[in-house]
């Protein structure tokens, strides 16, 4: 079994001692999980667990305003969301068996604007930081809705991406700016408009899923909505993230004029 | 692929949010490795990385007055040398797959009668603490030697030990108060009676596993004596903690009076 070594610092007696972690296995990839406004972090956890049976470390959790500080409801602002989703990032790259190389990150509603935020920070800010390069923002399926404070940006500022092709301990391909996004089909928040909108922001996306779930709400209020949402996620994850391909072909139709040859349209 | 929740808390603008940490696989076992009087952690990273390849977690560190901090050489105490084994065994303890109710320490001279008292204070204070149950001592090559204040008991006081059967999330039985014991045969700081001493204080060690290095001298001077050493570290691991049998089956031979029917003579 392969091994990592990892210099580390032990606290005694307000010294440090140096040490060396050494860890079977690889590093593996980090996938964040964003809440949508009004929820909380129990909205990703099962499907959190399906992701990390996949090889992924995965973070759920729940925003300020949200479960324990719901009575921070009303006060808490966009900037302060955006601030705990950086901190949940954060967390998860300097996890020791996480590739801070290739943190997904995955958002509902709210949580996927706040998604689309953070993939941009991180490859800015974080990565001055030396904490990651570039991560991936993916899974919205809705976005800019009952945010508080609606003036949220009109496009996802895609950066200029590509698959850098280097190859993890794994033996699997660190993939970056590969997008997905998830749209219901009768969404009474998000306008269909917003989904276009961010679909022809990811211009330079390498990779572009889009997926449409058939007489789906908003809150993908049916088990089988459910059902199909985490379908498409674990889909995703299995042939982008771990490079497999999907276990049924999609039937191929046209892609739209802003999409790459990935995107699909709805199968579930 | 199996996966574990565990509750983490996240810091942000001095707050801190609730989150779910999920991480696939099992908890493993992990090892900490202490290297003796005048040594470094060197001394067991190739081993702690041979150990950890079977699935274990493992920490080496420098003991302070060595390596980086070597200004302390003349100044440290045997109580700050078990302070910072105390501090690095915590530290192995908290990361989040190890199986914190499965420690095993290892450790050559100076570093064996630490490891020897640390499994003491673990069963004790630490398990007070509630951060373990119970762990090993094993691999003590030699021990009392070269100590800063030599005044070192006489015995390994063991305490009362059972295998629980519980079994680890990997099905791997969680062995408790296993021990070994190696000895090497020309060991000119070492007397072979104290080997005989702490073999006698394994009174109620669930398995006790006793060998000696041919030719062998306190330092393991030659690579074949390292290895040597190497083999056995890694055969014990393989059949007390992994619950394999050895490759090769050992010759059965009459075992000493104190120990239990594991033990068995030298084989390296």
């Amino acid at each position: 079994m392969p091994t990592r070594d990892e210099p580390v610092y032990v606290r005694v007696e307000g010294e440090h001692i140096l040490g060396t972690l050494i860890t079977p296995g690889s590093l593996v990839p980090g996938v964040l999980f964003v809440h949508g406004w009004g929820g909380d972090q129990r909205q990703y956890l099962a499907r959190a667990r399906d992701v990390a049976g996949l090889g992924c470390v995965c973070l759920t959790f729940d925003l300020r305003g949200h479960a324990q500080t719901q009575a921070q409801y009303e006060s808490v602002s966009r900037e302060e969301s955006l601030r705990d989703v950086l901190a949940a990032y954060d967390f998860l790259a300097a996890q020791h068996n996480v590739d801070s190389d290739a943190i997904a990150v995955v958002g509902s509603s709210y949580g996927g604007y706040l998604a689309a935020m953070l993939t941009e920070i991180a490859t800015g800010q974080v990565a001055r930081a030396a904490r990651a390069g570039v991560v991936q923002g993916l899974g919205m399926d809705a976005a800019e809705a009952q945010a508080p404070g609606r003036a949220g940006p009109r496009e996802i500022p895609a950066a200029a991406g590509e698959t850098r092709g280097k190859q993890g301990a794994a033996g699997m391909p660190v993939v970056h700016r590969r997008r997905a996004l998830v749209e219901s089909e009768h969404d009474t928040i998000i306008p269909h408009q917003v989904i276009v909108n961010y679909r022809e922001a990811c211009v330079s996306a390498r990779s572009l899923t889009y997926r449409m779930i058939e007489g789906a709400d908003h809150g993908l209020s049916s088990e089988s909505m459910q059902a199909a949402y985490t379908g498409l996620l674990v889909k995703w994850f299995k042939e982008i993230v771990f490079g497999a391909k999907p276990a049924e072909p999609v039937p191929a139709e046209p892609a739209p004029a802003s999409a790459t040859s990935e995107t699909a349209p709805a199968v579930a």
